[in-house]
């Protein structure tokens, strides 16, 4: 592997920074504002379903989060949710657009040590402008060669990206926090993976059974840990 | 022009295929939903003013236009907005998202006409997903070498765009309906421009006084003229 990558690429969120937590802090004062309609349980259980059926159309990220718990709150109280909570659902998941960067331990040694010894690159879903705004916010653009925000991260999308890269599968590793994301699809390409697991993981994003058995896939502790592998 | 151009820019919302007619329907919605709580020009004029507040953090397209109407509707009702009509005022929001993709007249044997001889692409603004899934509808892709989705049109963004294409202001030509997004920013970076009007403009694209004088920019009537000035 350390002969033949080219480029490295990085999920964004909870790789580089935090951000699983605030939604997880969204969800939980969803659940505690209408608590007079369920329990924490199953009004979580109701959004995530509500954020599933959505998905196709809606996408990832913050605006369709806020339109998911806005229908959830509709249907969970069987119509009777007060505007004031409406406008209050809205008002927290705004919130979360405005976070402070947050990154995570060893982020700028990692980029530091590996910038100008390979390309870097971001790889990343969600929203166009919400991820456009982190990554300005973080200080890390200098970092990075191209930002890659794609609606979903699957084959297909990583094929298109290893295309406009012009490198051939062998030469690219993807690191990331998320099996269904960030390994599975590059590591079925032959793309080179290191998974660096987060404490907290959407349940979507959790949603698969097996860690891949493959010498182009590695798991490690932190993200200091890539340096060894890939140096 | 002729001799110079390498690469040509499309617009994609109202110069590829109608757009802002669907939005325009959602909004006449929105007002005869909301028209006990105030006349049709003062709820749009409410609505404008809560997309104007949103732009900085929530974007362009579709969502952050429902999310936008939702606060609108709590706002102007003095939190009596009933559950029910947020239901309807998501629904008719997301029905955007569904609508069939209609081409614009012209569109396909321009496309026809320019490939082979030119490298196309599409220079879009809006929600990612939605931009790609009408493109995917459209079945215009095979004509296209590259799909730029941007968080906004403005010199920032087309400065990137030429970066990314590696080619000089003056190879390139852009092809749209807003003079605002379409027009003004690449004309400023020295590119070729051509303006083809859409009989309807949202008011914020709208917000641009002068017509540019310029021998790089050029207006014509309808999309088949580009051939003429292209090739």
């Amino acid at each position: 592997m350390k002969d033949k990558i080219k480029v490295i690429g990085f999920d964004a969120d909870d790789t580089l920074w935090k951000n699983e937590d605030f939604f997880r802090a969204a969800e939980d004062r969803f659940a505690v504002i209408l608590s007079d309609f369920g329990s924490e349980v199953k009004l979580k259980e109701e959004l995530f379903q509500t954020e599933m059926d959505n998905l196709k159309i809606l996408g990832y990220g913050v605006k369709a989060m806020i339109i998911s718990m806005v229908e959830t709150a509709v249907r969970v109280t069987e119509n009777k949710v007060s505007a004031d909570i409406i406008s209050q659902i809205i008002g927290f998941g705004k919130e979360i657009l405005y976070q402070p960067i947050e990154l995570l331990p060893g982020v700028e040694e990692v980029l530091q040590t590996l910038h100008g010894k390979h390309q870097l690159i971001v790889a990343t879903k969600g929203d166009l402008l919400d991820q456009e705004q982190k990554l300005i916010r973080s200080s890390l653009s200098e970092y990075f060669h191209h930002i890659e925000i794609m609606s979903d991260k699957n084959v297909h999308s990583y094929k298109k990206l290893l295309l406009h890269l012009d490198i051939r599968p062998e030469e690219f590793v993807m690191i990331g926090n998320s099996l269904r994301s960030d390994i599975l699809p590059p590591l079925e390409l032959g793309c080179y993976t290191i998974h660096v697991p987060y404490d907290l993981t959407w349940q979507h994003e959790k949603n698969v059974d097996m860690i891949p058995v493959s010498d182009r896939f590695h798991e490690v502790a932190k993200l200091m840990d890539i340096i060894s592998i890939i140096n």
